[in-house]
């Protein structure tokens, strides 16, 4: 009898959902992105866990954004407060904003004195790109191709998965994102670092060819949507050498590995061994309220600022400067930097011992709480089609991850940082099952 | 005794200002815009009202963007109660960004059949722009010439005021605005309306020229930066018609008039009696909180999404739409079109009679709740140094308001919506007074 009224329910719920899709694409236009072949109607969270619309549990190990957890109290109750105290904007003073900074600050090179507040990590690395414009009176700019820096029409120009609308800006060139050691399938360079650094150059010879100059190389120092390549100590130092010869600036876009995420080291920059000169950072800096921003060398920071009265509206009020504080506080009273290494390197080890089980997983690479398994086919190439087969079978199973890389073979595995060892227990159990539910 | 106490904790306070404003030098960097020769520490708001560090009030006559009031119980609990709910974002699906959109398209043309979310003005700026070059396949652009759009690369070219990093686009061709025939020292040309349509008609045949063509016309049909110029009806549609007939759009940016601040309508569009192609939205759309967007014809959204993948993190997630629909269901159900359309009629009244005071007060103009004087020297030209020292010394009445306008001489009031009849006798008062004690 319980079980006929679920049946019906569930039934029911399908349907809505259907009809949920039917008006997003009405009212949001086609292409609108959704996770799964059975997209996920998710309506409460908490901490590592989201319930869907029949109150299934889920284990989150995909979103970043909520950093310290679903929902965590702590970020709650500084948002509601200060919404119910104040909100307005940087036109007036405040000190919110200021003891924020003060707090960030302490977490990089002093050479990074000074910062800006935004609503995304776009408009953060749309201003990056500039300030490094004028500060260098150059406009060329290098980046890798594969990357993902955000969505303005600038930023938009910096990776070849986006629709260049209007047209390729002849000031942006594009190289390869390095490969690395880590695929089965694949072996990286013997001199990868002297390859990239090459490429590096060439950008720039190209570049000065066409007038521009190098403004800046930017990267992601994890190269995390190019499928994070186990990359040899050092690995940028040569190509960040070239960038300076040439007069240009180096940008490190932290928006995914920073905040600890890598366990190793609070910043992506600092794992990679190089000092930026301009560092951008968005997503999980507010656990989901909608705040990024750029923290630069006092010098660079301050020539964009005379050229350019740079205002935001909503970037760096005391609401969204509450919740990156309560964010940044509760990373560190909760010791999840410590957390993210440790329990990290229990996922891959754990990982590892699933891959000696099953030829279809390849290697198991990654840092802290950014980690992955490349998912393989017979011959030990890259097999996407599987590797989305597997991310759908574990939605299924209840365990949220997703894919990426060049190839979208790798799993992604990213959960808020608080998950515990039992749940990467769950996580790998997941992948165990959905791998024999496909045999 | 208390006296001297207050005078002591006064010069305290003071002090406190000075080391907050360097500070933020330090931490901001240079030519962070503050308000006021004697910046305001602002603590706490409510309503129209706001307090400084040392607990005095201040009658906010210039603060859009708490648009239903400062810190309005509904907003700050559907804020609160989401945030502690859910807080992902439009990769899974949720019920309440349709419900949103539902409710919304209700207020436009029919025409206008969907839309996307994102943070800030100038994300959905930079989006609608692209948008129309797509659906053109066209990449020229005409805006005015002393507007703000946003500040990303793109949209910051739309503007005389901004720098533009890295060189002007030539896609980009700017004209005059508007100048109306409001302001006591300056006649508008007899045909201001076919003025404008011819420079409309000279950038679009520059743009051709150039190869670019025409994509967009993009302005905010109040031009409020502009000075709010009082405009004959339908001075916009011949000038909308000669775009059309290149082939280009017509994009309305609303972050300013829109949501019902000009009183007679809902959107600045409506009262200027043209039907644009796409909406942007911004600043008031969530009380505060990050949230913005556009609203498009269902072809030409449709026609950007196929080509682009837009995906914004924060934008449209379950917390940005909960203060979107509260900020939307407290401007309907607290009457506050009405009020502004009301309370902004007794204003200029109110204003006009004290204009017929004071020699220096020029013509009143506006509707609903934005509206402002111009401020003239004594042969009647504009005079915005007077301009500037009064709105100081309303500030030290305890009355915030600004000045904008072509030469920054026309005062800028811009209340939030739920202002009353006797707040306005204050804001005339001080006005009065401000006057009276620069004698």
């Amino acid at each position: 009898m319980t079980y006929v009224i679920r049946e019906a329910l569930e039934i029911a719920a399908e349907d809505n959902l259907a009809e949920l899709l039917a008006r997003r694409r009405r009212l949001l236009g086609p292409n609108v992105p959704t996770f799964y072949e059975h997209p996920l109607h998710i309506v409460r969270g908490n901490g590592v866990w989201l319930w869907d619309s029949r109150g299934r549990k889920y284990l989150d190990c995909y979103n970043n954004v909520p950093h310290v957890g679903h929902c965590h109290p702590r970020v709650v109750e500084a948002i509601a407060q200060q919404c119910g105290t104040l909100n307005t904007h940087t036109r007036y003073v405040h000190d919110a904003i200021l003891e924020y900074f003060e707090k960030l600050l302490t977490k990089f090179h002093r050479q990074l004195g000074s910062g800006i507040l935004t609503c995304s990590g776009s408009e953060a690395n749309d201003v990056a790109l500039r300030m490094a414009q004028v500060f260098t009176n150059r406009t060329g700019i290098v980046a890798t191709d594969n990357t993902y820096h955000g969505n303005t029409a600038l930023v938009s120009q910096l990776s070849d998965k986006n629709a260049h609308i209007g047209g390729d800006a002849s000031n942006v060139v594009r190289i390869a994102a390095p490969v690395g050691q880590a695929t089965r399938y694949q072996d990286m360079p013997e001199d990868e670092s002297q390859c990239f650094a090459g490429s590096v150059s060439d950008a720039i010879a190209l570049l000065e060819s066409r007038g521009r100059g190098c403004a800046a190389l930017i990267v992601c120092p994890y190269f995390a949507n190019e499928g994070f390549p186990a990359l040899p100590e050092g690995f940028l130092s040569l190509a960040c050498a070239r960038v300076r010869a040439a007069g240009g600036l180096v940008i490190c876009d932290e928006v995914q590995p920073g905040f600890g995420r890598l366990g190793s080291h609070f910043w992506g920059h600092e794992r990679a061994g190089i000092q930026p000169d301009i560092v951008t950072l968005g997503k999980p800096m507010g656990n989901g309220h909608p705040v990024a921003g750029i923290v630069a060398r006092s010098d660079v920071l301050a020539a964009f600022r005379r050229v350019f009265r740079y205002f935001n509206t909503f970037g760096g009020n005391p609401v969204a400067v509450a919740a990156a504080r309560a964010t940044l506080e509760t990373i560190e009273d909760e010791g999840l930097v410590d957390n993210a290494l440790r329990t990290g390197r229990y996922a891959r080890q754990q990982l590892r011992h699933l891959a000696g089980k099953w030829p279809v997983l390849g290697a198991v690479r990654g840092s802290g709480l950014y980690f992955g398994v490349e998912i393989c086919d017979v011959d030990c190439l890259p097999d996407p089609r599987l590797a989305s087969r597997l991310i759908n079978a574990m939605r299924h199973t209840g365990v949220l991850v997703s894919t990426t890389g060049r190839f979208g073979s790798l799993l992604k595995i990213r959960p808020p940082m608080p998950i515990a060892a039992e749940e990467i227990d769950m996580l790998v159990d997941s992948l165990d099952n959905s791998l024999r539910s496909m045999q």
